[in-house]
């Protein structure tokens, strides 16, 4: 866990009001969720590796003491979120009378996972979530994309490309090499970490894992038209060869890749990935992920969950939403900032930031008449009372983003304002 | 903990960009600390009855383990920040090389405690502060008191009082009486409770705390002019015949009074109030908090505290801090929500929301071309299937702050856009 310094916050701020102002131009809405859950409902919730990694919060008063007396109690009853879409069902299945149908809901806010802490991993990061629930069409995953590639373009990340699948596929593939039916998780997971350990490293795992070595030998001669970007959906769909009932996933997938591709920002391109897989156990149906070369990992990701509602409302409500990886975002951003201010912030933030010098406190009624003179005019002024070393409090200040500094007219409520950098 | 709704989260979003707003104009900037701090530091923090509040995080791996295994270890090393002022003090330490020297820091964000769930209260709330660290003159305080009674007036809540004290007073008052110099707090913590207990309870607190029966009868033959809001500030100087040493405090809080009265909002009145304690133990100097006729508790309140930076960084530092209760605020101002509207939203966001009814999937690559050129004209386009029930489709838009329909034109990319509300 970490600080935030205040040019960070800027950027963060900046950065989110670009995103949700484009989120809302959609039609969502932002919803809000407590921080801590009940850790039932936590645990379980197929969010595969981060289950492991929830921060639980110690029982109070009696609880914790009967807990402690007993040899086999529970020590802990609320988790801290370790994602945004877990909450959301939740919060989705207990609201439903009075949300729209179906919810556009924007989330953005902090998830815990108390990883090992590493160099840009954090044990509290941002994370930035739209999702569609009630709609099992695909009109919800063509809104999510679109407003997901467009809230990216206009932070200025360029060259985005999106991927594409469908689970449904995916489970087909290992249908179609024959692993078992009841092992395909294990078969997604082995296969989701392709980018980690390569070709070779996936199919050691499978064999590891005890599959069927028939099932990983047909995988393997498969490997090749997946790993193509060239291997369109239909020349898969016919080595697969699926009964027409399983061929809807398909269909889906080639009707959002055509009506998406013409829509994305520019320079923004749409595929294919027959090798897309996703972390998480819950997905149903498409699963998408934005990459950008100026970040290694993806820097958004998501996909279609129709069964997770049900768990908690006890009937299926279909559901799909996309998340920004905000960290990874700011990351990018950081790297230049005066180009972000340029593209994302609006007219009314670029006031100047005046620091209103003043030499005592008998000075302050009329410091505060021209400050207040100054914000009228949309300026920011703070007071600053004058230092011995005038020059290099002129230094800190600019240092601290200030751009000018006021001084107070002699005998007047009025200042006298100039730049800093030239003072300097 | 609760769940927040988007009509709701969208008056909190305007409420807390409007006092943003006001704080950056007076200078102050966003920072952001972590949600979990280190138990060692939230305990023991003079943060008052809230310590016992605090939402203790369960250790992990092997550190559970060894504590499991001994009969006395510490079970938790991690603690839910209870306010914004501990973790800030924390916060200036660790970070001063990199920070402005005055920080004048904006904070917004959640804190937890664990109090028995009742009405209006939650165990995760918003705060709001401002706080100067680095200025031990009273030109922070003038800046914290007139930033904040702008914020609230910029949200329309109007007939603010703003009472100020100073705990540099309340201690003479106590010196004065004849209270033991070591039972201060006590004495502090029971006229704190006069709005709740009355004048009677508070005196036989005292006595039940077991305070010197001739200090009690003092107070008490003083009690009558503390709660008299004519008591001027002079008068109580005279009364207690401070030492040019102790007067200080006196000099600060008239002086503060002085220069605040005539730049408060129009309507706000600046009151000197002796009998204004603030629960934490921390406050070193001036106090200050806001009431408003809207709400039966202050909305808003602080103080300053020279001494508790100095716990972190072993050199003490002034500091000086105020702080709305944001839940209080939302729950003023969500009783007259258009009337916020018109005062702080800003024109960009008072777009049209329009449900843009798409018949079905092959209407899409239309619909999204029609909704792109009403969102480049600023509005806020949600593509919707339409549904066999239009009529009580309409309904539900309308129920859900949707301000218009649209329905594209026959064989064209653009559509007609309708006023929901004439249509239902």
């Amino acid at each position: 866990m970490r600080d935030v310094l205040p040019d960070e916050v800027e950027l963060r701020d900046t950065a989110s009001h670009a995103i949700v102002g484009v989120y809302r131009s959609y039609g969502f809405r932002r919803i809000e969720t407590p921080a801590l859950e009940s850790l039932r409902l936590l645990v379980g919730s197929e969010g595969g590796e981060n289950e492991k990694l929830i921060f639980k919060v110690l029982k109070r008063g009696e609880d914790l003491e009967s807990a402690l007396a007993s040899d086999r109690g529970e020590l802990a009853d609320l988790g801290l979120r370790f994602d945004l879409t877990v909450p959301l069902a939740r919060y989705y299945a207990e609201n439903q009378a009075r949300l729209p149908d179906p919810l556009k809901a924007i989330q953005i806010g902090p998830v815990w996972r108390a990883e090992r802490p590493q160099k840009g991993r954090y044990r509290q990061f941002t994370q930035c979530d739209i999702d569609v629930v009630g709609v099992g069409g695909i009109v919800a995953e063509i809104e999510l994309i679109l407003a997901t590639c467009e809230a990216l373009a206009r932070l200025g990340v360029t060259g985005l490309s999106v991927r594409v699948s469908d689970r449904r596929v995916l489970a087909l593939i290992a249908r179609h090499c024959g692993f078992a039916a009841d092992r395909q998780s294990s078969f997604f997971i082995a296969f989701d970490k392709l980018d980690k350990i390569g070709r070779q490293g996936v199919l050691d795992e499978l064999r590891a894992a005890g599959h069927e070595p028939g099932a990983v030998a047909r995988f393997e001669a498969l490997l090749p038209s997946l790993l193509d970007s060239d291997t369109s959906i239909s020349a898969l769909q016919r080595a697969l060869a699926p009964s027409p009932e399983d061929a809807v996933a398909f269909r889906s997938l080639a009707a959002i890749l055509a009506i998406v591709a013409p829509e994305v920002p520019a320079g923004a391109r749409v595929t294919f990935d027959a090798a897309l897989v996703r972390g998480m156990g819950y997905y149903t149906g498409s699963i998408f992920e934005i990459v950008s070369p100026a970040f290694p990992a993806s820097i958004a990701g998501g996909g279609r969950y129709d069964r997770m509602v049900g768990r908690f409302l006890g009937r299926d409500v279909p559901a799909c939403g996309f998340s920004i990886g905000f960290e990874r975002l700011i990351a990018i951003l950081g790297e230049r900032g005066d180009r972000l201010e340029v593209l994302a912030r609006p007219a009314a933030e670029r006031a100047r930031r005046i620091a209103l010098l003043v030499e005592d406190d008998s000075a302050l009624p009329r410091a505060l008449q021209a400050a207040r003179a100054l914000r009228e005019q949309g300026e920011l002024v703070s007071l600053e009372l004058r230092r011995k070393n005038t020059r290099k409090q002129l230094d800190d200040l600019t240092m601290h983003a200030f751009s000018d500094y006021g001084v107070l007219e002699p005998g007047k409520s009025s200042a006298t304002v100039k730049p800093l950098r030239k003072a300097g």
